[in-house]
């Protein structure tokens, strides 16, 4: 008797899914998902779950919106569904996410890592589009699990209840992390309280470039990120009678941007430099005296990173000090490099093929986009463990972050497969852990 | 008798005002406004009320929202107010403004431009604040009478009520003139039917640096202005993965309001630039495809504005080719430079220390803002005629444009009895016209 | 008897002119021009003759050249000139310049400020440029007396002839000062030891708009200015290898010059901004590590050049900082806002219509341009006396600082005769002073 | 007996090296250089020597000087170096560079490449440094072979001269390559009559990151390059007069270069970009009618510089248009990429370890900085033979490019030893080519 047998039908996994895909909330939001994901836990029958403060460590998220916003989506929340009430008050204010273990006695620790929150983007009413067509289409306006991360909380779950039916010894971590994609909650979650004894660590990520039935055993290159909100603040003044009199927060922010497009490229490798998001509401009869804007700098390696976010400071403040402005800024989602370790990634090259519905093992993918998953992954690796980004291939309609993004259901029990055979394989034949 | 025994009573005139303070409309939708003065007007008999294109050049309107916008405070007029059905159709879709016309037969033509608009500022809740403590704040959230338009329409209700009841031999001319706030009727006024035959213009504002019982006979130095809106529109691309495919609309926007910044200074006089209401939604993440904002710019006179224009448009153009964007601008608003005519400045200051409450009389201002009456103005001294701004005193406690600003009610009937004194001069001992 | 009939020959007047005229020398190296200036007083004979520190402040001395430069020039007239040894020695290093004093007893003191360098411009050779012609052009080969500042040398030594040969009771001095050109030498001379008891300052130029035979009697309106050398300094590195590890001294000063034209406008006045002299001589292969330029700017009152100058310094200093370069800048020179006094320029008026070959005289003239005689002119006129800009008018062909440029030698009596009868006019009768 | 018996002696090689030494000179000007070459090549016997068109495509040549510059470098070469008329007159012009035959009937024919031109960086005198100790330090001042290219001529001729006295079969052809400094002279090498029959090329350079006995067998990742010179011009203005009247060519540069340096990253991999050699010589108080500078961009292929030279293009354009200004811009430098062909690699690498002195062979060197030699390298590749640069390892003191680079001589014999092997080599046992 392999795992395998013990995977919840693909009935089960798409019902999990599609309630998860109904009530899509963005990151540190997800007061229903991370409820919801509790209460499943606790029907599958795990030894441990971990909300809130006992899940991430809180003073390292990144990103977290403001009171106002976080509690008119947590009144949301409860308004919308019967969870239980001390699990909510675990996780008012924005500590979303969880953590649950399955303790099988002495043998190694396999944590899974899956994310939760979703996107600002209003999901489509073409008929054509199966969310649309049959009936889970978000019932949250103006937000999407356009990335697939119903498909990732339903691995979660899946692979969970498929060792719950399983005899193995060792431990199994399941990582519901919030705000990946602010890129905000990896690195809280990386701090937690549940990492240090982690021996493997397992990301995944439906698509990676492959149709259902493919699989990606490991993935290098993620680009290191730094995305920081800033804002200029200097003195209005009436911009015809008076221009002299104001300091320009407009002016300091240009000097700014068009400073941060020209940081000098490295020659260590790959960076970038992006800005967004301005807003400058003052009218042209007033000099600006507040400017907000973000900008997002990339970094083949964290340094490459480090080195374009101290230029962005740098920047920043002198561009504020020349037209006599102030400026704050604030780190709102941060990722690291790190890739999968090669050992790890030939052991799920060699048992992903088994795996039923598996037509395909692609050893490696090369991202270029970033991912905060790298926070967990590195936090084991550098400990002596090994770790590795698992893609579960999906043949997706419409591009990531799109109105018409959809998971091909049949790569839920294909997913929960994988993921459960990679789990056992260690628990059964571990590779050498320092 | 003069005509200063026909002045309306203060209580009269303060219950006027009152009525339009409650329900402040922005530009191009002041239709309760509208019809409101309508009915007045009627009320106080009057021979001939043009409103719609009857009123002004509605081609030549700047600054017209869209029509979303429009209906909206359409609609809300409607519910609010019992009006006469055929004045709402005759100024639906933002053909607001009023033109009052009182014919005695024979004699000279004397226009009188009192400005009716208000402004996107939230009204004052502390009880100092007399519309707050005496009920007649602002009804309509956001926005408000702040720069005393409500005034202006009293002045010239009043100043039409005291000669419907005194004699005279000529014609009186009131133009209720919308969206000044937004220098977009001014020019659509002095282009409509009504202009022509008017031989003296007479503007109107309340305050112009004077306490209540203080006079200003006329105005010098307002700057000519121009407002654009204007937005870049490039191609999105994945800042990570592939900035080189985007055409960065932000980097259009950054190189051209640096170089609107710096568009040389003018060895005629004085000019001004200024950039404002910045937005650009697109996130970090993505190269943005889109960056709205404004610019205005100012001269010490027409030309000197042309000149300021001109270099604004020719950077928008190349700012979009250099980053491989388009580029689409328009006028939402503008001013011209007109001084007041010494002549009738000298009339006025000779008959306006008559009239009762008068304490003081300044004969010249110099402004260095911006006022759209002057396409009124010009329009009559460019075809032989006279015309000024006359400023009527009031201490307003609070400065324009802010949540505390008010009008002090004693200066209502003041500036009707100098508005209707300097008329009744006109008519009956004209200025010799061309 | 009036000085008049004391005023050199014309012929006397252009030959003086014409020996300065062949040996046109820059600000701070008109070594042979002072040499030669002390030699004509003496054989004229003054009471007094101050050169080097004796004349001028030397430590408010700006845009002194370096020690090299100033030797080449120094050697360079003493192998020309066989003036007296004592003389050169007091002037070398660049402290060139001279008082003269005529000291007649009793009466008021009456200063004149001529001003004796030339410019680096090549004189024409054209036959139809007078100088070529007749055997007196430039010897110094790319430099010129384009600006008339021969002729104002003549005009101090022919005023100094012709009321040494005249009775008046009082005393002439007369400021020989170097370095116009340069706004240098202004500020040394204002703060010399000779202006303290100076009653009236007149200062003078040819010119100023009118032709051969008019007269400006008082100027206003001449704009304050700074103008500053600055330098970057960064780390080179290969552009190609390792940009990333250069500080890019051009990026700095990209930054700062397009900031420097983007200095708001202000609301007292006139203001202007001007960057030249750029300089970088790093290849495009390294990123460089040294950027020159100068940058001026200038303001209708010597406040507003403040205002300007203070920007511009923040400017610089936080464009190297946000580079990681350093900056060093200094003024090298300077001139302030000093219009002359109408009590003066009224009694020139009522004066010069007297003086043989005036055709008209003109009250004012309009500047826009700057001089550093302001400095003179503020000094005593902040004293309780008063000062003013007489312009001597001149037919000159070509334009000023061009190679064509030359003065109408029928000026130079002219000229005497009415700087003499200015000052025999101020001797006689004074204008009380404070 | 293989050819290392017939290398010429270190003795031989050092004075040939230090005669070049002596006398070097920059791109297209290498007069003396050529002619001495010939000479050296007529005295060794050679079957053809070409120089001029004959040599290189004219039309190709990047970065030639204007003609007065030509002049005075041509005419110091025929006064310092009694050389044959007929070969000064065919190089006049900047015609530099020869191309020297050996033919020995039918066989392979292999090209080496070595570049003859020098660098304007002032020599060492240093007793330290051993061109000065020993009395060949550079009599150009300011100019100095501080890149080895006197070496390279060392070996071309060296190897001719081994090979003269050896036997083989086949056509030897060395390119003695001018203006390689300048990116200039590779193309048109690359375009001329003697490359299309080479079937191995192979380029040469002292040191490459290996002290003397080292070898590198082959070179990749070099970035290819364009370097342009380009100049706005507008028009002048008086800068306190008159500011808006001029059209400032300033602006425009800083418009262009901001926007240069914020040339968006490309996803394909390394580019680079930076801007030098700026002058604009006008005075603060003139607006600036004249900007010259140089922009050189750089891609990790051919294709990638193409796409930051088509945006340079853009920028100049886009900027001048923006500030009513033209520009000129023309390619005065270009390299492409070309990596070694592994096949030649490992035959360099196998033969070179058996050469006298050679202590160490290094299969590979990445690059990351430009050289043409690419051009002919692609050339013969492209056509289906083979091509690779080695690099001659030489314990240089100073570093590239400074005044105490040296070559240590004892490399020479090495190099000529390893170039003439390995052309030997291929003679006998010739790779297979298409």
């Amino acid at each position: 008797m392999t795992v395998l047998d013990n995977v919840p039908s693909r009935r089960r996994l798409s019902s999990l899914r599609r309630a998860f895909h109904r009530y899509p909330e963005p990151g540190w939001r997800e007061f229903y998902t991370t409820v919801r994901i509790v209460d499943e836990l606790e029907s599958i029958g795990v030894d441990e779950i971990a909300v809130g403060p006992a899940a991430l460590d809180t003073a390292k998220r990144l990103g977290v919106p403001d009171t106002e916003e976080l509690d008119e989506w947590f009144q949301e929340a409860k308004d919308r569904y019967d969870g239980q009430s001390d699990v909510f008050d675990a996780i008012e204010g924005g500590h979303t996410g969880a953590v649950a273990v399955l303790d099988r006695g002495d043998g190694p620790t396999v944590g899974l890592r899956v994310d939760i929150d979703a996107l600002p983007v209003t999901e489509s009413e073409d008929p054509a589009h199966v969310p649309a067509a049959e009936g889970f289409r978000s019932e949250n306006e103006g937000y999407m699990h356009a990335c697939g991360h119903d498909a990732h909380i339903t691995f979660g779950l899946g692979t969970i209840e498929t060792l719950q039916r399983s005899d193995f010894e060792g431990t199994l971590k399941v990582f519901f992390q919030p705000a990946e994609e602010l890129l905000g909650g990896g690195k809280a979650m990386a701090n937690g309280p549940h990492i240090e004894d982690v021996d493997y660590m397992i990301g995944t990520h439906v698509g990676l470039g492959q149709p259902t039935g493919g699989v990606v055993a490991g993935a290098r290159g993620a680009l290191a990120l730094n995305r920081m909100q800033f804002e200029f603040s200097g003195t209005q003044a009436h911009a015809g009678l008076a221009p002299n009199q104001g300091d320009n927060a407009l002016q300091a922010f240009l000097t700014a941007a068009e400073n941060l497009y020209g940081i000098p490229r490295h020659r260590e490798g790959v960076t970038r430099v992006n800005v967004g998001q301005v807003r400058s509401e003052n009218g042209t009869n007033v000099i600006a005296d507040r400017v907000q804007a973000q900008v997002e700098v990339r970094g083949e390696t964290t340094e490459l990173m480090g080195y374009m976010r101290d230029s962005v400071e740098r920047i920043l403040e002198s561009a504020a000090e020349m037209h006599e402005c102030s400026v704050e800024y604030t780190t709102i989602g941060e990722s690291i490099r790190h890739d999968s370790d090669p050992e790890l990634v030939e052991l799920v090259t060699g048992v992903a093929d088994d795996v039923d519905g598996v037509s395909e093992v692609v050893p490696w993918m090369e991202m270029g986009s970033s991912e905060d998953v790298t926070y967990l992954l590195k936090a084991v690796s550098d400990t002596g463990g090994y770790s590795t980004l698992i893609g579960i291939g999906t043949s997706h309609p419409g591009d990531y972050h799109t109105p018409t993004f959809d998971v091909i259901e049949d790569s839920l029990p294909i997913g929960v497969g994988i993921l459960s055979t990679v789990a056992r394989r260690l628990f059964e034949d571990p590779l050498s852990v320092d």
